[in-house]
């Protein structure tokens, strides 16, 4: 998969952020031990050089990861060492790009989460990353837990402020704030769950190109789809391949890993449709950053069997990524930054599809309401899930 | 090219529309003379069956032309015989499917020009449709007729109404007509023109990256892509293959033949951008639908040589289609029709983007202001050009 | 298929030829009425120039069959022309390439029918080339005829002479004549029939990877072959399209359109090989040259229901060509000609299989008992079958 | 590349050679402990079960390489307990396979070795695996050693015995011993060296189709080949990746890593051939086995540029694998063992080329006379190089 990255490069690549946007830029004399990483460890900025191929980037054998980690323990102690002697005005002009890599390497933790977990998965050896793997189980534990169903919270027509308020960190992507008119919606109370998901796929939901955008069609019939990614059939039950081994599919729990189309498939077959992204960040102003992270080490989102029956939102954040029908584009009034720092999100505004909330994988200290994540609609190795909206009655 | 059709395909696939839609469905005893052209005519409608793969359409030597015209001479035949005896209840009926094929139809007559232009560009004997081709020209010709510059015309923050308002044809995809709230903007008075053009590859526009998308970027290095479709470089001049045969570029014709990547590389580097679609329907509100339309036959833009410079926008129809920024989507609570006729637009709204206006070689009784064409971003053998946008001073 | 060349590119190719190797060369101030044709109808000499891409012969709309046909005449009348005029000199120089360019043409007679059959089994319509389709057949009529079983001829160590004696016409690659050693051996009686493949598919022979090799096993999964080119499984019951439409298998005809793979799949299954192609040579030294050919019109093999059980080889030319196990290489002391006409054979000795005797689609006057064919061994558009060998009991 | 493996993987897949065709058979009660090696580290014995995508070797990132070694070490200790307990008679079944899987340990170590170079290759940080690299040479260094010029020796037509004589061990693909008319021919005295095949470059040969098979053409297009694999141009001088890093061309060294294509093109630029594998196998009948191999850990071919001018044929063995103008194929009365040993050669038997005297990779008792090494006409990883005939004058 060539979206996939070793955790070396990923560690090599976090570490050359900083060795090229820092220490390149503001500490005279500064000299690359081994200058080939700049070509090894860019990962898409032009502007900052050629780069390898990314296909390629797991049949890199050299480094290894014992000089990726001298590498890094080589640029953080040069990033300390201009830090202590920065004076006022140097650290001024660093500290946004500091905070900016930080927020970078957040995303390659991500990323790194999700990397390991699709290498594993395609090892036929099953490796697990935490905790124990089960090879069979009870027929008591397959019991579904029941969930309270979801239902619709209405809308009305406004006038919204959407984007980065000024308060914190914030990608460029996340403004200019304006004003949008989100006409009337309904939101779901919580994500679909597995349990839901099921029944779109016992009602034969992959082999009915009435719910199927046309490119998704093609897709599913391409790539053979018949259930979300990780998702085996093994002696009549579903199992879920996740970051402890095998489990069974717990029906209580959000299902995960689906490409947007088959979130819109889905919502198609439950009389639905997936919010934009106005409607969901408008949805989101009250709601609490609550969830699995990264930080909880639990790699796997939140049953849904204890959500209360209340009226509200729920798991808006954390635990998995929420599409929507938002293709990924610029806000009113935004330019990108010039210079290689600017090709962080801008070019990548096509054909891409924006998700919203965070996951499992994500760190809590990153996310935000007015936060874009984006990825192609043929993406499934994050963890991506479904929150359906309707129009209003 | 997977998207070229023969002409006889065009030809056979509009009959079958009428066929299918109508004499299958109102049409009581109506009997296919050769069922299998269900099966080879259908282009896209899942639910009107399995259809023959779009990309073998040029290898089917049966039916020949004249079998072909024998189809549509007999559904014709067909077509007339149940109209002359509906009743108005059946005739309320049918009405509205047989406006939808011939708007259809239309369409289908816009590909067939575009489609015959590229296969032509292929054919290393350079064929000629229309007129005569010449292969030199005298130097004074080259001389580029001088245009006079655009200037951007302001509109101020709106609320506007958007979409098809219920007089005449439309297709469902122009509605529900809704309110959108328009940020202030600027719109250029005329489409660039091939000289503009030049200038933009001069400056080595092609080879720098900080201009593109990043999925252009890479269909740029893939496709070696230089300059428009159909430009070749002869002993210094540019040179533009037309369905009359090879012309110099004329600099004061609206350039076309460009991929969305391409006119957004463009407005890039010219300090602008493109407009949104909600930008340009609402521009085009006061704007008389004057150009060259496949009507005329002269299946070429007209010249901006003449436009004059009175402060109004000029050529917002017909000439070349006009890319948008806006991802092909939905409006507010459109829901697709049930049955194949749904699947007409709806489930192509993924990684497309909207284009406004109509070229010269679409029919002038085809094209609204609420019109919404689309395609993929790579696309460029229809005529397409660029309108520029700006951000309010 | 990027094999098959539309009708008349076949018929303008080897009009070209002509052009090319005897107007050009020897008709002084002979000039092409269309330069272009040089281009778009060669088809693999590099030392005559530039060429069209292969895959690409089937999109080119012009010239017209009519234009191919006055391209045709024009040529002919030429050449008329020059040998009419000519001395006996100019005779003797032009003479050899009048008789390649007959054979040449001879080839491409070959490669259109079985080009036709090709085109036309991948149109839905399934249209008819000669005869009249059956789209179903009596019960009495599926009774397979009987064949005597075939048994083997044994033949002796010996070394014998192999390659062109230099009586009447050859290719180059038919020479040097020159001395082989060729163990002994026996060859089977006969082509294998269509009955006794059906054993060998019954016997699961397309999914045993045992009988393979290994790129024969490789491609029959890509491919996922189950059964010989043209053949369909309806009702139960194998189905063979024809130049003359569908019919039910005749279980006494020789099998045909198998690949190399499936050739040496099968005999290995049957305990026996292929034949190597000097043991061919020299098994056929006294065997007639009678079969079904191109000239009889039946473009269709023979049964062999009729061959008596006399203990001698039968069907050695026409009907199907017969793979050897040789591969295609070049014989003691061959040198290819210089220039363009010397690429007509030796380039190609590379991953390619010998095949001999000639098919139903082969001109009677074509065939010798030293002629090589020669296709990569995943081919199946051509008429090819099976003889078995073995080595000495 | 897809022909290369990782070192654990060899190592891995060695020991499991050793677990599956002596173990699993002969040590009763043996059971794997990770049955899933069984999946991960099968070749390409379809009758040994499933096995995983060559392709996907290198994805694999467990078991790690401390896990191999570990594997290696548990199995290594099983065959001990195993041979020190059998009786003469159980001795007498497992010999073969023992020494069977020596051998093809060996065949290992010489691909462990290539791949290691290529993956080094790949690698724009250059890794080192032996020695010292240089980035730089001295003037003087760059002057080219002499070479003697090489001759041919003449040998007469001759009835010859080829194969396997029955003296130690030897593959299943050398025999049966059979006799074969050699007609008369010449081969050169030594490999074509560097400083020989420069000329070729220099004389343009990698752009004059003249000299290329028609395949070999289409490969050094798309392939944009321009000289052997490894050398690379830089300031006007080749430069040659080696095990020991870059190094400058030693015109004196015989040229290496070429495709079948480069050295067919070669041998007939320079108005010679290659050898049959019978010429070959004829002249090496007295000549001794020295040279570079694996055992002296040079990694390198032996310069030519001592070799005597003494008539006699020079390094016919090790330094370089020499392409043979033969495809490999089965010696008259071959018949592949049955079960998953029968797969190690015959169906391989398809469209791959004989090699013949090993190279500077290969194990020196691992090659004889009679030993039929084969890759197909495009591969270049393996040490390969040219050794010219030419027909008798």
């Amino acid at each position: 998969m060539p979206d996939v990255s070793p955790t070396k490069w990923h560690l090599a690549h976090t570490t050359w952020f900083f060795e090229t946007f820092i220490l390149k830029k503001f500490s005279p004399g500064y000299r690359s031990e081994i200058p080939q990483y700049a070509y090894l460890f860019n990962s898409y900025y032009n502007a900052a050089g050629d780069m390898h191929r990314r296909d390629l980037r797991g049949l890199i054998s050299r480094p290894t990861v014992g000089e990726a980690q001298r590498y890094r323990a080589s640029i953080d102690s040069h990033i300390d060492n201009l830090l202590s002697g920065a004076d006022e005005r140097l650290l001024d002009e660093i500290e946004p790009i500091v905070v900016l890599g930080i927020h970078h390497e957040q995303q390659h933790q991500e990323l790194l989460v999700t990397d390991i977990k699709h290498v594993f998965a395609q090892n036929p050896l099953y490796p697990v990353f935490r905790g124990e793997a089960r090879h069979s189980v009870r027929a008591e534990e397959r019991t579904a837990t029941e969930c309270h169903p979801y239902h619709f919270i209405e809308f009305d027509e406004e006038i919204v402020e959407i984007g980065y308020d000024g308060r914190g960190f914030a990608y460029d992507n996340e403004g200019p704030r304006h004003r949008a008119l989100v006409p009337a919606f309904r939101l779901a109370t919580r994500p679909v769950t597995n349990g839901e998901y099921m029944a779109f796929i016992e009602d034969n939901g992959y082999a009915r190109p009435e719910f199927w955008l046309s490119l998704g069609w093609m897709t599913v019939n391409d790539q053979r789809w018949q259930a979300p990614l990780y998702w085996t059939k093994h002696e009549g039950a579903w199992w879920n391949f996740t970051l402890s081994g095998f489990r069974p599919v717990d029906e209580s729990e959000p299902v995960t890993h689906l490409s947007y189309f088959e979130a819109d498939a889905y919502a198609n077959w439950a009389g639905a449709r997936l919010p934009t992204e106005f409607e969901w960040e408008r949805a989101a102003l009250h709601c609490p950053i609550e969830g699995n992270f990264v930080d909880d080490e639990k790699f796997h989102p939140r049953s849904l069997a204890t959500s209360e029956k209340d009226g509200r939102l729920h798991q808006m954040f954390g635990d998995v990524w929420e599409w929507t029908r938002s293709a990924y584009s610029p806000y009113p009034g935004y330019r990108a930054a010039p210079g290689a720092l600017g090709e962080y999100n801008g070019k990548f505004m096509c054909n891409q599809y924006v998700l919203r909330g965070g996951s499992c994988a994500t760190s809590r200290s990153h996310i935000r309401r007015t936060y874009r994540n984006f990825f192609q609609p043929e993406k499934r190795w994050q963890f991506t899930g479904i929150r359906l909206a309707r129009d209003p009655q």
